[in-house]
């Protein structure tokens, strides 16, 4: 039986990165996701997981067997990931892989940290999220600017660091 | 024919409200959609436009028609209206009794002024409700708090400052 | 004997003003001064102390005498009061009538508060409060807009906001 | 004939740094001391001057003799460096050993870059060098976590990264 809540599972990507003063580089430490989403005074029912906090260039498919297995085996069928940007597409193939039936699965990231304050946009790419995943048929999706693209069409514009519809 | 933008409307509301370190009153100058849609780096195609900048505790039925006549004659299908949160199911009531068909008509608010910076909900409210805007079937909606609501079964709870379901 | 730390007495004004999304009004909840001196990642020896948290026009003697005794007692000979800029002027009067000896104080304060994030005054001014009152002689200053003044040669230019030196 | 205004020279440092977000990596664009000036609202004259911007671990000895020529060639006896924290004193001797007279020069900088908002320090030191240097008599000062240190009696230490005093 699939309950209510929406799952929230987060590995990393520069969404979570904090600037270390010491050493002048980013890194992971806590998670904003709690934070974010009283900010965004959230009364969705929210069941918030940390699987990994890494780089997206730096995970291995060990990382993502563990996004897969949390995927299939959350009892709800409303499922966000945060990921970096760079291999969101790949993780995303992973999971449309593994034949998920009825769950709807929306990874997002963001571009500049959340922790870098007016600049980022991590939050209102949470917010899409939280609406597609609220709406969209069962799949696997990425969201980003504001948008949402089935998996296997989208890729991310290196150039430029947006996300680009596929045209084949 | 429909066409494929996003119409957005502002009517003002907490959202855009600013403080005037002169008389230490809040206030309206421009609005701030222009610069979140920026730094959400949203590639969708909007049309933006400013109804009036208002707080919704003073709109009137006049003030209303216009916004029922915007959202009649747009040539889109995906509207998005900024508005104050006290009179907002108020707006959509008008909305929905106007019999306008084969739209879906998102209305959304804040309640800290996204030019407070960190502590505001408008920028995560925005992401939310373009994710509705592309999602729901024609209809006209609340989206506040991660959440969509049928216009007709939510209610603001004025103590919390959360929008709620009505349990009817 | 005089002591090496410095004094820093809370009064509430602008500064210390947030924004209440119940009733769209400004209020004061607990004062931001902690928190800034450790963003300002400060290593002077302070003691801070709140003595009011109002709204400076509401000042009234009795107010004043509170903050000309808490200058009295201190041990220090280094004081920074927070205050309204609205009757910041008068408050100093007061401090210079009472002919307190040897001790440099400096008055200072927002025009924004500082929980509107990066648009407020209120951190940098706090920074050259700092300055001021380890360097000044003895006395009673106004500290805004990056300067100092002598409390009797400065008003407040109610149309602008800003202060500025009186030419006699 | 010394004139009245504070000249201010940039070089870089954490206090300018941004996020690339193609990149990931922080880099130098533009300068944010004019907005830094314009949001504390400050009235003192300024003139405000970009020799470069670079990383302080990256300064050269011809950069050092850059920075003295414009020390000694400006018209005013009041200077504020903003500089990285890594070489501040390293640059502070070299001013000191030009012999350099009658004016007071006050290097300051950040740990954490203005553009990353309201975790910053960079506006705070900005606030306290303005005090500083309106102040001191000549000399060349490091002003940094609220304080200001002989140039040659303070050491940043490199795993907290706060400056001490040396006590010799």
């Amino acid at each position: 039986m699939r309950e209510e809540f929406i799952q929230v599972f987060i590995t990393g990507g520069t969404f979570d990165k904090e600037y270390n003063f010491i050493t002048g580089q980013l890194y992971f430490k806590d998670t904003h996701l709690n934070e974010m989403f009283v900010r965004g005074r959230c009364t969705l029912e929210l069941d918030i997981k940390t699987l990994m906090m890494i780089d997206s260039l730096e995970m291995c498919d060990a990382d993502r067997e563990i996004i897969k297995h949390n995927c299939i085996s959350t009892k709800t069928d409303k499922i966000i990931i945060t990921h970096g940007t760079d291999t969101m597409v790949k993780t995303a193939k992973v999971l449309s892989d593994a034949g998920i039936e009825g769950k709807t699965i929306v990874l997002t990231g963001a571009m500049i940290p959340y922790a870098f304050g007016t600049s980022s946009d991590g939050f209102f790419n949470m917010g899409s999220s939280l609406g597609f995943v609220q709406t969209l048929p069962p799949g696997v999706y990425i969201s980003m600017n504001g948008r949402y693209f089935q998996w296997n069409k989208v890729k991310k514009n290196r150039q430029t660091g947006f996300f680009e519809n596929i045209t084949s």
